[in-house]
């Protein structure tokens, strides 16, 4: 096989993932991810970092995603709508994405460090966030509590969009919980 | 000396913060706190588990009382009214600990490990608060988002508390927090 593997990302993050499943993913080593993807080691390493990165790959999207469209609504949108467009964009990349994503919930839900791993991922994220709505001219602790809010609100949408009994998509649960989060601070 | 040693728990906290801030958190041993506080290792072992222990040990305690007190509440009082009550609760605890605060904030601030440890407890604390309201009758997701909004509102006037320049108390920064998260949500 030539050195451009088709697919080779994808391939990696199945196989990684059905062996995360089956073995655990402390005793799954990357030679057993890359031989299950029908790929090497050295393929591997052009794609992720370790085998916790295989988890991890997309967060970077996200996080661009979800920055960039809040810096593309206009700048009189209030932050809560702007963190709105962003829950959106934020959204819709998940859409043929469900069974990958809760297997891989399956498996941080099991370990200590991934679930830690995930918290930081969002600190990230809200803090990216703020910093996009302090560029708008949104002023402290105005500008931290509607980040941290947009992220609450991603949170808790995408933990019900992975419950089994679940089919309404990933963007029409997050707007719910947006909706949620209004009424609640509203005092409902 | 025997057994029983006047106010140890806070000498060594208070050992343990000026070592970490001399040398470093990782430079530390359990040893050299002990010896700073004019106690034993074996003091220090009654009190803490571990070194990381010393600067986490006043979460449980926090986390208690913010839940308590939203326990506390008028069975007819809106999520965010009982959450008020608890933000409350908890600030009111950090009322003369503001230099011990800042001191503990600049040691986490430097290492990742404790960034983490952090995040986790702040996540600990929603997951406490969810199922507090949720046992008031409050139904899912708004259960789940009124706790996230309220550890938003806890972090953000805790890390404005701790600005060298700021001299209101807690109390005031965090009930200053959730009437800008109320504006946010609001559209505002």
């Amino acid at each position: 096989m030539g050195r451009w593997e088709p697919n080779a990302r994808e391939r990696l993050a199945a196989a990684a993932l059905e062996l995360y499943g089956e073995r655990g993913y402390e005793q799954t080593t990357v030679a057993e991810i890359a031989k299950r993807a029908g790929l090497t080691e050295r393929t591997f390493f052009r794609h992720y970092a370790d085998k916790r990165e295989v988890l991890f790959g997309g967060s970077g999207e996200l996080e661009e995603l979800f920055v960039r469209a809040v810096a593309g609504t206009p700048a009189d949108a209030a932050p809560i709508e702007a963190l709105a467009a962003g829950l959106d964009a934020a959204s819709e990349i998940f859409a043929d994405r469900r069974p990958y994503a809760r297997a891989r919930h399956a498996v941080i839900a099991a370990n200590a460090e991934l679930k830690e791993r995930e918290l930081i991922k969002l600190a990230s994220l809200s803090t990216a966030l703020a910093g996009t709505l302090r560029g708008r001219g949104v002023p402290e602790p105005a500008a931290s509590l509607a980040a941290e809010a947009g992220v609450a609100v991603f949170k808790v949408g995408y933990e019900r969009w992975l419950v089994a009994s679940e089919d309404r998509d990933l963007v029409q649960l997050v707007r719910e919980a947006l909706t949620e989060l209004k009424a609640v601070a509203a005092g409902g």
